[in-house]
């Protein structure tokens, strides 16, 4: 176990784009106006808060966290980085599997690393009420904690399939004193309209965000706050790659490769860039690696286009692998893994090479989790099983290929609200989901043709 | 926030009978033979391995931790020590609100720290199952994940009531490769003759333990294993202790009371019994608060008597705060807290005036739980939720009167599998129950007539 002080929490976010040797295409508005917004017509006000927006999409390497931020992160960061010993000798592998664990956190997950950050930017604005979408629930949690300390009310849609699958989600969100509100609903015209044409639809985080945009649009001194995806979200995440880069020098050892495993990219990109940053410097020919699942594979068999963010179509439109915002993913335990696109600078990474991604179907995700749990005491989020999946995999090739490497994997979250989930695993009851070709192209279709 | 590093863990468990100038009365064999254990007759087979039993019926004053239980430890501990400030805000008090935050564990309890501790010593001395009764679950989660690492079996039974209220935390076990069996069950003489008495019984710790060890002692290479009340599980919870003694130094204040959940009394002592150390070598006057619930109110409202530890009687009898082995605690949340009886040695500090008792509806529970949950972003196991309505309280006294006061009180786990509970308790579905004066005479009376 790699321990670290509370003075060892970064005082610095990392903007990679100061290091990107890649373009990340700009930004480009929507095509066509927001939808009416409860009685308020016309384009979206701004979102962002400037001060958080404007170091993200610029070049400075190092953005300073404000005080405030770092003081909450001291409640329980440095998070542990562990040698997963003894998954390894359950795999009888020659791979070193090093694990960085973020389920410690009081939200379970890395989501809060964000939360926090937003809800100081957004409060010190002036705004009085956070609204977002939420997938598994995680980014909602962390969301509603994160308000409570700003006296900010939260407003949380969060995506059917997962609300009625994992009620106490729900009820830690009431705890901290936010309103959940199952997407899609009939509080939005976006919610409404889904269904409509779906009374049965399970929901998407796509859907959820444009309801949540649109709720929040028509409520005064309301702010629609995202979890992932945004360059600045990835940004907030570095603080799980900086302190593992201290962790495994303080191991002696750096990563052959970095995995993680990719909904919109911020979990992956937290641990990730600081390592690419550490390994550009040197030769060490690390790999990246990042894991989706089987049912929405975005970047393994999505398209590099031009997409908006959310489901109606009101966001600005990014360049990112998509499967299209009209996407529905089937169900699957790990929600948060859902989202139908990837980071525009995670995207413009795997474009040109600088990332590998893989998937992999939920059956295989449960047996590598459940095979971490046994092993190392922790059950992990069926999303941070994605990652476990990958490791297993890179720990069994070592042996095969009798050759020792150096894996670290990131653990976003801890399990306990999913134990539903794993129980349908050990009853043999999981079963795998898989977009056809056909589905693909559908939600991809609209966007090919009108360029 | 005031943390340790992994060296800190203590090197040395704390045996309070060193220092205790109060006669803890000896252990009495049970009166009558062992019921019949699928055939195998006769008294009960030794069930503690001696190295760990004999240091806790002693003398000596510190007890070195074996080096392997000490290397499991810094996976985790020393667990946090926090300051509630902003409990104390949102209270307006004067008092200092600290905790000693258990939740951090693999298994999300203290529970862990004598699980690891037994699985050690039992495995050592070749026992290749251990079996156990649980109630809430946690003390089976920490025993199911601590024999993994030692190749042995893990048989659970858990107490009906809780294991339909949290089929979650039977989930978890299993996870952990552990069989789990709802108790009562036809698995053993005990729980049949429980069924036939009433096939729609809730259980008891009594009556799981009482299946544990009859089941346990039918079995080769299977050991009875207990999570609490005995003196060297005591002894092992001290750990906690040991590190908030030094937390509280790098605080710079002493507590003026320390409060915490008891249930057979573990949890307590293993906060309260290093502060008790230290206060008598000093003229603090500090006060030691054991909480429990109106549901089970074995100290406040129970008598000091010689009494079984298991439901059946067949084990020693010890002296003791109890309610009757045989008292059915109603239903409440808070499964942990529902045993019959006070460890022997908590029961002679509080009858000769050492410690404190008072006990609390599991609605005051609920409000307080939630308070604390909002304000600090952690939500508390219902047990651990006793101690925080405690604290609460005092802090609520401090206001009145115009006083300040440290209060040190044990969050001894995490609430996340207890979801239901506090979503009952959101919809205002939680209700009091607290047993009637005929009622607890009707178990005490066997024991009273019959010296």
């Amino acid at each position: 176990m790699f321990r670290l002080g509370a003075d060892q929490v970064p005082t610095h976010w990392y903007n990679i784009l100061a290091d990107l040797p890649v373009e990340v295409p700009a930004p480009r508005p929507a095509p066509r106006p927001a939808p009416p917004g409860n009685g308020r017509e016309g384009p979206l006000r701004p979102q962002l808060p400037l001060s958080m927006y404007r170091p993200s999409v610029g070049t400075t390497r190092f953005i300073a966290i404000p005080e405030p931020v770092r003081a909450e992160y001291q409640r329980w960061r440095p998070t542990p980085l562990y040698r997963a010993s003894r998954l390894e000798k359950a795999l009888d592998t020659p791979a070193h599997l090093y694990f960085k664990y973020e389920g410690t956190s009081p939200s379970g997950s890395h989501k809060i690393n964000t939360a926090l950050a937003q809800a100081y930017y957004y409060g010190r604005s002036g705004v009085r009420e956070m609204v977002t979408g939420t997938g598994a629930g995680q980014w909602g949690t962390a969301l509603s904690m994160a308000c409570h300390p700003y006296g900010m009310a939260c407003t949380v849609f969060m995506v059917r399939s997962s609300h009625r699958q994992k009620p106490y989600r729900g009820t830690l969100m009431r705890l901290n004193g936010a309103e959940v509100i199952e997407s899609p609903s009939d509080r939005t015209e976006v919610g409404r309209a889904a269904l409509r044409a779906d009374p049965g639809s399970p929901g998407s985080l796509g859907i959820a965000n444009a309801e949540a945009i649109e709720y929040a649009n028509a409520r005064e001194g309301a702010r629609f706050s995202i979890g992932s995806g945004e360059n600045h979200v990835l940004m907030h995440q570095t603080v799980i790659g900086e302190e593992a880069l201290l962790q495994m020098e303080a191991a002696g050892e750096f990563p052959d490769v970095v995995i993680a495993a990719m909904g919109a990219g911020s979990n992956f990109a937290g641990l990730a860039f600081p390592f690419y940053r550490a390994a550009s410097s040197g030769s060490t020919g690390t790999r990246f690696l990042a894991v989706e699942p089987d049912a929405c594979p975005k970047m393994t068999r999505g398209s590099y286009l031009m997409d908006h963010t959310d489901y109606s179509g009101v966001t600005p439109m990014v360049k990112m692998y998509t499967l299209g915002h009209t996407f529905m993913a089937y169900h699957i335990h790990a929600g948060g893994l859902r989202y139908h696109g990837a980071a525009p600078i995670v995207s413009a990474m795997y474009h040109h090479g600088l990332v590998e991604a893989t998937s992999y179907g939920q059956t295989k995700v449960f047996e590598s989790g459940a095979a971490f749990a046994r092993a190392e005491g922790i059950v992990p989020a069926p999303e941070s099983a994605h990652a476990v999946a990958a490791a297993i995999d890179e720990a069994l090739r070592a042996r095969e290929e009798r050759s020792s490497r150096v894996v670290l994997f990131g653990l976003s979250g801890h399990g306990l609200l999913d134990l539903g989930a794993y129980e349908s695993h050990l009853s043999g009851e999981t079963v795998d989901v898989v977009p056809t070709d056909e589905e693909i192209q559908a939600s991809l279709a609209p966007l090919i043709e009108a360029p």
